[in-house]
């Protein structure tokens, strides 16, 4: 089915938008293109806030275009797929993720990296991509219906609960990734995570699987063995060169000189946490420690089913506190203050009412 | 034998030394222990200029202690063993490099990588050590005679001239291991090497040698594919995005983030140059290439004679410029103005006169 066709009669969808700077949400109708050949439609049931969809729907980083629907962890169930779809069947639980395109030309799509591809298609706020619903700006999962190309959909386990396991697609592999990427999977390691927020508290989760197995993690809740203030000199100097890497999630501007001196020799700093503020070094801990400061951006489809897969195993899922659509305002100003365990999750299919 | 018996009887040595931040080197006789049962003792016959030397002399890193006698680049023969040595013999041509001890029961040292015991002891100026030359600060090559655990001693092949392999105890080794350890040494990879001195030059051959192999290594003297300047705007922006790691030898300041963008996705810039100026980074870059900035600082004693053997092998020596002792000080000035191609060797055997 050619796009032009497509566009010819959208679906329309019921979703929240946020209109200006000041961030407030509020109902928004608009299109999507109807079902592709490649496509699957999805009925959005549950959707996780990320703290970049508040820098989104405020405009921190400069390049939003309004309005924004914004939502990139999003749960729910096929309803339709296109006649090529071979991955997926309706009444399937499905996610869709931080991604909705790539080049699937360069290298990094060729090693399953499409989040490293430079032509990498944000799920929304995406002005400039020719594949967009209606040719105009693509919309995210504060919505009751996603059309999305099949290859970046991702399916839910049965055992796998829809709310909980929402977060996985940022939050989860956000962290799951770096943790693998980095080699800091291995048992026996003591890893440290800065910023205990809806990624910090999913490191815990997947770091304290590695390094003790089910048994110990089930101990306590996240499985943390030591929580550590970073503003307590005597904490921080009792812990210098204990940790063998470091996920930091913070996208506040902070001092990382504290956090290399906490990891051991040949110890990794991963940032994950997306700050334009300047990171200030020094070479010297570096060089003598050979110690490394690394980033990571999300994952590949194929990582980030593997890991739904692996939370599904291991009874990993985010802890989560589900609101209704019309609570997403008051939602984000405590996300803001940090005023949530560990991560908000929108209930789209009991609560968005269609506009 | 007891140290305080050797101590009792010390061997004099006549070196060089800069007694103030002048730098400026001149005659100097001292003692050193006798052969103790685990030491091998070396008629030096060349020792490399490097630039931490420099800092040194001048007292850059605020730790000087004076009278200081540099050098950290030893090459010569044995001429005497203690009772226990077992890996050396008199006659062997040998070297010794930036460490002569360590704590030996660390996790470093159990990995064969004394280089991050933080109970290193450098080849000189380091007057907390209790195992010094005669409970003094202790003190380098420009000297007739080294005294040296066998542990930390490194035999030179037959066909490994000691001029053009004494250099290759620091400034190789500095350039090999981090090739190694970060992976940079596969074939097919394209390597950026910044600041193209003692270290770089050597970062160049060694990479070329695991680039392309033998063969293409000898079509021109260095095997550099590209010469880049970094102050050429055109230059770095053609060149964005291309290279799979980078090894940074600068000491001086300099800016990260134009190195970063030369990197491809998964890059890793590698810092080995000692510099105390704070480095300005941005996250995002690292982030969105899954980038890393990393350090390492020499490598391990065993490393270092594996090093040595491969150069041997492929023929690798460091270009350097031979001048007698006496040219010493005006060698630091030129080397302070990059005015070396790459690095000055004193010929000690020859021209250090016994003072």
């Amino acid at each position: 089915m050619a796009a032009s066709a497509e566009n010819e009669r959208p679906a329309m969808v019921s979703g929240w938008a946020a209109r200006d700077p000041s961030g407030v949400l509020s109902p928004f109708k608009f299109s999507r293109r109807v079902t592709g050949e490649k496509d699957v439609t999805l009925k959005v049931l549950y959707c996780g806030i990320c703290h970049s969809d508040l820098h989104n729907v405020k405009n921190d980083w400069g390049f939003t275009s309004y309005p924004v629907v914004p939502g990139h962890e999003i749960a729910g169930v096929v309803t339709e797929v296109g006649t090529r779809v071979t991955k997926f069947k309706v009444g399937d639980r499905v996610g869709v993720g931080c991604m909705i395109g790539s080049c699937h030309n360069c290298a990094s799509c060729g090693d399953n990296l499409e989040n490293y591809c430079p032509e990498t298609v944000p799920v929304y706020g995406d002005k400039f991509n020719p594949d967009n619903d209606g040719g105009t700006i693509n919309y995210g999962g504060f919505s009751d219906i996603m059309v999305t190309d099949e290859h970046f959909v991702f399916k839910f386990p049965n055992n796998m609960p829809l709310d909980g396991g929402a977060p996985l697609l940022c939050a989860g592999i956000t962290v799951y990734s770096p943790l693998r990427y980095y080699g800091l999977d291995k048992p026996g390691m003591h890893l440290g995570v800065v910023g205990l927020g809806g990624l910090g508290h999913m490191a815990v989760k997947f770091a304290k699987q590695w390094a003790l197995g089910k048994k110990e993690e089930a101990m306590n809740r996240l499985g943390a063995d030591a929580f550590l203030v970073s503003q307590d000199a005597e904490q921080m100097q009792s812990a210098m060169g204990t940790m063998n890497g470091i996920i930091d999630t913070v996208s506040a501007a902070h001092a990382l000189l504290p956090l290399i001196g906490l990891l051991k020799t040949h110890g990794k700093l991963v940032l994950v946490g997306l700050t334009d503020k300047p990171i200030e070094l020094l070479a010297i801990p570096l060089l003598m420690g050979r110690k490394i400061v690394g980033g990571s951006v999300v994952g590949g489809i194929k990582e980030t089913q593997e890991m739904i897969n692996f939370a599904a195993e291991h009874g990993i899922t985010a802890d989560i506190e589900v609101i209704p659509m019309d609570h997403v305002n008051v939602a984000m100003e405590r996300l803001a203050k940090g005023d949530v365990r560990y991560r908000f999750v929108v209930d789209i299919g009991n609560s968005l009412k269609s506009c």
